[in-house]
């Protein structure tokens, strides 16, 4: 029997053309792109398609995109229906995603199609869908009624708009974009590669991304974003109270995390050894987007909070190099576009439902079955005994 | 970078003591018992149980487990109300049951307890809930109402009756408790592979089994009895409108589709090089269904055309040694159960919901990531094209 490999690390399954980390050299490649370089500056559906066709739209072809994913917003009821209920018995809401996700086929005109074809269109109409299924699950577990989506909106602006019944301004939806597309794709995460098993069997497009919101739902999966900013507005309180600046209550609080072994919410990661050029990325983000706001206040102390931590960690762990993580970043930029904790995974899963697109339409292009082994530690022979003599 | 495995093949990624397929020697191993030793004499929430507690029950323990699942056979309503909207639009009886499987949640008490206790319950949840939900499906898909589960009846035969809404004879249900007992596990085949990577994240069982549902689709899973007795049909047809004999119209057919280079449907396994050891418990299992039955000529063809295909096999590709495979006494068997072959995959995740449902929990006892990488072939360094400019 071969020796076992562990979560499988290190070993290379396929070959790819969306995305590269590079956790030494601290860089992050998105369809050719710096990830600096594309995901300040495009549109979500640019990105999306350059994942799709390995190249940029032209304007037409942006704009035939944008019309066809505008028509595949709206789900089937029952997928409605699905998620307000998932919202009143106060579901995860990547379960009411998934739920959600998987009645899209509903709408599906050719459902036994398995074609190359078929299934991109099925990508488009899952990438479409997401936003209003977030959405009118957030407003269920509101108690509000369901926003129609706005024709007028593109992608990013429509999810907002749906979220709250207004148009968001131009900032927050610059934001909102910079991050869906941040984190549109990064290699071979446990979503996508689930995606990409439960596709290998040339099963459907919508079944393999209903697995990967599975997956994304994971706290290991690193899509939990929510408890970095907790500890700002924990500082934050403690600095309150103690009528103390932010400066001090954060080194005292880093220290006695630290001191008690805790794992601090929003620093270090498994892949990048130096720091995480979605975290650059997203920090100039939370800086744009807070700017001429009154609310900066959240932003400021964060970053204090931030250099007080790094500088805790170096004392305990000197030479270690933590660093600050895409989740704290993450934390901030969307809280600053007004999102509540709660939506945090299911927005990331907005954003990587172009990414498992993309992957799943490359892995039906491979066409390999995945299919790893086990090593038995069982008995082997057992005798059956008939109930009487148990 | 390190050298591409294409589907993972040959790699191993955990311990199990579950079953293991020795495809050498033809041996299949579940719960420490060989194949034909366990599954034509247990019930099917025995071999549950022996998954789940690696012996089997007490008959006190057999029967709270009967009354535990017997409990969990009423889905939420909208689940009832998406299974039959996915028979009206002829949607594939796997996406019904994706779609039905993941509203299970619905009912789940709580909903945010990601305990491995909690993750044991929603297992049998999904377990109890997949009958159900075929059943409503396949009701819908003829335009009949759904039948209530009978709790007079055990898994397996409240299953046949919710079809029918007729209890079913004795040697039909330990016909359908043997294969749903054949195939309850097989190592790790692709859609237990998806599951332990969705739960790998620390995800929950449902979103894991709704993962793995998605992959049994696929038709390289091995999940496709149906075209091998079409084989049957076909030649049946033949030898009436011919008026031959089945022995040389299966001759004649073997020869011409070996020669046009088909792939014949029920023969030969990418695992087992000598007999896959479900083939021999099916074929006595379809041997005992068919032997008092007035319609056992299809059992007698079926063998008859197998003789011929074999030796047809063995001419063309001498050495070769070509078996039978499990596919082809599947659908002897479930034929002989009367079930549409529509309905062979869905009832192939009926069996499979047990080795799905142990394997999460291993995986969740084992809370490794599973996270293999991918090699990047794309671009570096794009520069980022305004749109005037492209």
């Amino acid at each position: 029997m071969s020796e076992i490999i562990p979560g499988l690390e290190g070993i290379v399954v396929s070959e790819t053309r969306l995305s590269r980390v590079d956790g030494e050299a601290g860089r992050l490649t998105i369809g050719g792109f710096p990830i600096e370089e594309l995901a300040p500056r495009a549109a979500y559906e640019e990105v999306l398609f350059l994942l799709c066709h390995d190249r940029l739209p032209s304007q037409a072809e942006l704009a035939a995109l944008r019309s066809d994913l505008r028509q595949r917003r709206v789900v089937p009821p029952v997928a409605i229906a699905a998620v307000q209920e998932a919202a009143e018995r106060k579901l995860h809401p990547m379960d009411a995603l998934r739920m959600g996700a998987s009645l899209v086929s509903l709408n599906d005109s050719a459902p036994r199609d398995e074609s190359r074809g078929a299934n991109l269109s099925r990508g488009l109409s899952l990438v479409a869908a997401f936003p209003t299924l977030v959405a009118t699950y957030w407003r269920a577990l509101q108690g509000e009624q369901a926003v129609a989506p706005n024709p007028e909106l593109d992608h990013a602006a429509n999810y907002l708009y749906m979220l709250t019944g207004e148009a968001a301004d131009a900032a927050a939806v610059r934001a909102l974009e910079t991050y869906l597309n941040t984190v549109i794709d990064h290699g071979l995460n446990a979503s996508t590669f689930a995606a990409r098993v439960i596709v290998s069997t040339r099963s459907d497009l919508t079944s393999a991304i209903v697995g990967a919101i599975g997956a994304l739902k994971g706290p290991l999966h690193g899509g939990a974003p929510g408890p970095a900013l907790d500890m700002v507005f924990e500082i934050q309180a403690r600095s309150l109270r103690n009528t103390t600046d932010i400066k001090s209550e954060a080194r005292a609080w880093a220290e006695q995390a630290i001191g008690r072994g805790d794992r601090l919410m929003g620093f270090g990661h498994r892949v990048y050894k130096v720091r995480d050029p979605r975290a650059d990325v997203l920090n100039r983000a939370a800086a744009d987007l807070f700017k001429n706001r009154d609310d900066r206040a959240i932003y400021e102390d964060a970053r204090t909070v931030e250099t007080e931590v790094l500088a805790a960690l170096e004392r305990a762990k000197p030479g270690r190099r933590i660093q600050t993580n895409v989740e704290f970043y993450t934390a901030l930029v969307l809280h600053g576009i007004g999102l509540d904790t709660e939506l945090f995974s299911p927005t990331f899963a907005i954003g990587r439902a172009g990414g498992w697109m993309a992957h799943v339409l490359e892995q039906i292009d491979e066409d390999r079955l995945i299919r790893p082994r086990a090593a038995y530690i069982g008995d082997f022979d057992r005798e059956w005994v008939a109930m009487e003599g148990r």
